[in-house]
């Protein structure tokens, strides 16, 4: 469930074989650190990850296991040359006093040697603010924890209408009601069911509520993650929805 | 998997079916919204579910639907006198300035005409901090969202020795390592593994690692929910775990 | 006093019958709750107000002694129809979680059944800060100790010349002086006396000092509480007087 | 009213001529800056002072006027000698960086030329704060503002009991009542009426409600300022009242 | 140092006068408290001062020995006349409640009179807030500890190339490199040497190194306080420089 | 200067040549990067260290500069063996995410492989509070910036009695002074002078004050650097002086 939503929310791939499969994506990743440590060097590992593995697999060195990342990205990269697509710094929190400097550093080096091409890939307990704090610096982030346990969106089913007679708890407005999407400001209206238009601005309405159970069965087949996921990247790229994003994550 | 944690981690009972059949409980609940919309009025509500459901079930009345808690609280305990179990309080947020002041005054009332036997009940967006505030004045909590999306615990599979020989990553501590409980001050200390004893206090330590896999089977089968919770009502009670509920839950 | 300095300060009318009389003017309020004690509804009791109180009296139903604001809103106005003036809700501290949205939900339903000409009225505990909250969703206020106890204007009575001679304690500014309003900026303006003009804007100056005493007389006799009112709500309407209302209060 | 109630709360005594006379206490007080302003000097208002005043009435120079409190206060005791009670600063808040270290200034010096019998009186603009600041240093102090607008107490009158039977709006707690105070641990208690004990411990409890109006009448004359003003500091002298002054005061 | 370093910062002038012979300087101040001390009165002291010292030097009287500034400004300004070039407050900090106000209070005394030519001279354990705050209200100020313990600018001399070979220790940029100050936005970019450009703003770049050191060796003399002292000023009138000052100071 | 000031306050030795010779004590420090980057690897760098230096020096070798200090202490403890004194960590502040954490994995390797003779060596940047988070962790402190500019300590020279006749300006206490040290307390107090004891403990009274000055010649030759350490660390470490280092520090 969490990767799902995590892919639906717009996440590019999720890692894990088993989760890929049940939402119908090829998995992706890079080397672990498993295999550095067994082979003893980050270049030997890469060189033998680059002469087995088929040639569609982009190339991404994990750079933070035994050495500095400055070194061992230039290390890997004048080992690679053109073949190095990307480099992934997994740094430890205890070596992380300043990220964004350790990643401007790798990149200097990189470019003072000829190398602009290669990719900075981070990962390691990455926070929205992370995220937001690096991405001027970083061309791709894996995320795990971060993104894994979002608040519950609170909500309930309630009776509001009765045989055509408007009721409700206290606390609940009564009748059956519409949801409004002006075309026109892009707001959400609630509205008495049957009211045609609930905005003052001249933009046309849309019904956002849509019937999904008709006597307990459902109407259709549930959308594929992929369309769910287009979807919602759609609607972020809506002109009216320009609420930034630190408001819409709540920090 | 939200209310199979919630059971094993103290919770006293599950109200969805589905769930409940999963963790081998029986589901448990009260009357919902739905029946004093439908029939009108909580007495009648009330009276009605007394004559129907068998005797075993303890009768709850609901009495937030559409009047104040306070008299509808006298008036179902008037009509079902000694029968009644308890009243429960779903309170709409928007009513809630004091929600202690009220249960008081509820319990007030009731005792006040004889009915001290009535429990009460409390349910409706209930957070950690409600629970610790209106402990005292309460008898049952009623707890969904703000149980349901707790921290992620952060974890890692790390290699730490290959072949005997003491290795890990940047930022882990290489080599096999024990987890020892020292029965005396209930401390646990990572040490190398073989070590007996780490604690500068006399208790005897208890190793806490036990094998789960081996060769990537299951040693053994794993404990029923009703198991799991078991021990860890157990571990909570031990004399050493003093620290006070607030900090354990980061609040 | 109390009820005095409120009047003058711009409120409409006040409630306690001695004062009111005191300043000269009718008093004004509501049905109050020991009238729906007694009776032992809301309904009867307002319809037995409207059976006995001269016609002039407008109609305000208080809602909120047993039940829900909501119900009893919509009770009341279905009984005394097009008669019903307004509705008052003095709801208790402890069933205030949000007051606005109690308003709000009582407005839906009102509105909902075609009731759109009752007014709300609010009472109860009234802060400042609740008021410029609630201003959209009421149509009047009955503020009681919100209003009866501001801060202290602090002053004193300094010898600031001699005989034509300027002299004044440490901490005083001595010479007699002006206060000049500059018309065209509004600003004050403590000037020594006899300065004809202040201030760089091109405004004319208006002296605010006006005789009082004159050898321990008073040069004419106070004007009446309606009068200071009235000029006090001129002031707060001169086009100069810009403040933010929440910096005039100091919150 | 003001001065009534802060003479009631514990104050020594009033300085308006009129209040005095109203709650039945002499006034008191000290020479007003006008004098020594007329006179031009410190010293020869204090001296004019001394000559013409009643013996009965202590000397206490004002010596803030005109020149720094260090200097004034040493000549002021060097004219008058023994027969000199005190001075009093009313330093000007500009002048007040530190006022404790002014004050501690003007002992030093006091000491060091043998007028120890001399007090310190303090006046302008004292906060709660600033009296509990300066307590060590001062031998007594004039407040005006600071005491002159306490926080309303907010209470109401309700209807509680009608005919034997309880009743009472939402929000209150029905029934007639008795508040008994605990002779052991001097908390008090809100109980049903005729409920000979509250506490659980096993101090005896006393009924702290009076009756003051029967059938619209007083049921006898109202005390004194003089004695309500002795009960008042009874109480604050009770063991069992042990809040400390900060908590009493809010601050 | 201390003398130099706030000297060159833009300081007028410096006290000490080893250190104003030090950086080739003449140094400045007015009279002592001693003189008036020993001589017992300000305006005394000040006309003996003004009859001894030759008539280059401005007088400047200091005010805040034995009375209050309000005072002894009138009274010496009355005394000297138009002779009188500045009075110096260097009022103690248990007098300093609302220094601005105090120095107001002087100002509008002195003009009363007649004396706007008069100068306020300010001293005494001034901070830079303190010189922010005041700076309206006074013409010269006179700062001792304030200024003397700037904070620490951190440096480090560091290997980056080895024989035309880039190369830098983990956290450091490796290579020889430029600063151009861009001449349009008048932002300092750090670049690999011979980098032309740096900047995407049409701005022509300017190299801001020098060499200061050839084998050992100092390139040229350093120049003199008075020079450093200009450029100093010159590139804080410079027109790309417009941060506020609070933002320069970290305040 | 600064040089003088740490080491009279406490520190063991000073690393530039020229201030230690003028403090007339051995310089003392550790290996460069310089070295390092020069020879291109701390092994190598170390070993010839360890090759070419006097024997009485002990071996420190600086292990941040290329690879991550956990396997650079390692790979230099293996090569030097028991030889080896001590590692220093130097650790750019962009790796240095939880310093402590670092330190006690460098300990855990050491140790796991015998090495627990070798010495932790700290530098960089260190501020007051770096230093008492990681005491428990390292053995011993290279500071530079953080110690370098202490906030200045502020005193003015004051005429506080003239011919016996006691005097002193607003704000300053009049009349030669005794400062007694009570041996009881340890205490200071600042009294009248000849006043023989100040304190109501029954500890004897020490004069503090001593003569430097008379007629403006040196009384005596000032004390060594080493003379003033000692009796700073004597005053340190005397029975009274328990105030805890972060209240001495101000932080």
């Amino acid at each position: 469930m969490v990767e799902r939503a995590a892919f639906v929310g717009g996440c590019d791939g999720v890692a894990a074989v088993a989760s890929a499969r049940l939402i119908g994506e090829q998995p992706s990743g890079t080397i672990p650190h498993a295999l550095i440590l067994i082979m003893g060097d980050t270049v030997e590992a890469t060189r033998a990850f680059d002469e087995v593995i088929e040639k569609t697999v982009p190339r991404v060195a994990l750079i933070d296991t035994f050495n500095d990342e400055k070194f061992e990205a230039v290390r890997v990269a004048e080992s690679l040359g053109a073949g190095l697509y990307g480099v992934r710094l997994d740094t430890p929190s205890s070596r992380r006093g300043n990220f964004k400097a350790i990643l401007q550093e790798v990149r200097w080096e990189l470019d003072l040697r000829g190398f602009s091409h290669v990719k900075l890939f981070v990962s390691g307990g990455l926070s929205i603010s992370d995220v937001l704090e690096l991405t001027d610096a970083v061309d791709a982030f894996g995320v795990g924890t971060g993104i894994s346990s979002a608040a519950s969106l609170d909500f309930s089913m309630d009776i509001v209408e009765i045989e055509g007679r408007p009721v409700a708890k206290r606390g609940k407005q009564s009748g059956r009601k519409s949801v409004l999407r002006c075309r026109g400001c892009m707001q959400d209206h609630v509205v008495p069911f049957g009211a045609g238009k609930a905005c003052s601005c001249p933009g046309e309405p849309v019904e956002r509520l849509v019937e999904v159970l008709r006597s307990g069965s459902l109407v259709s087949a549930p959308p594929a993650p992929k369309q769910v996921r287009a979807r919602c990247l759609e609607e972020l790229a809506e002109p009216g929805n320009n609420t930034p994003i630190t408001e819409l994550l709540g920090i």
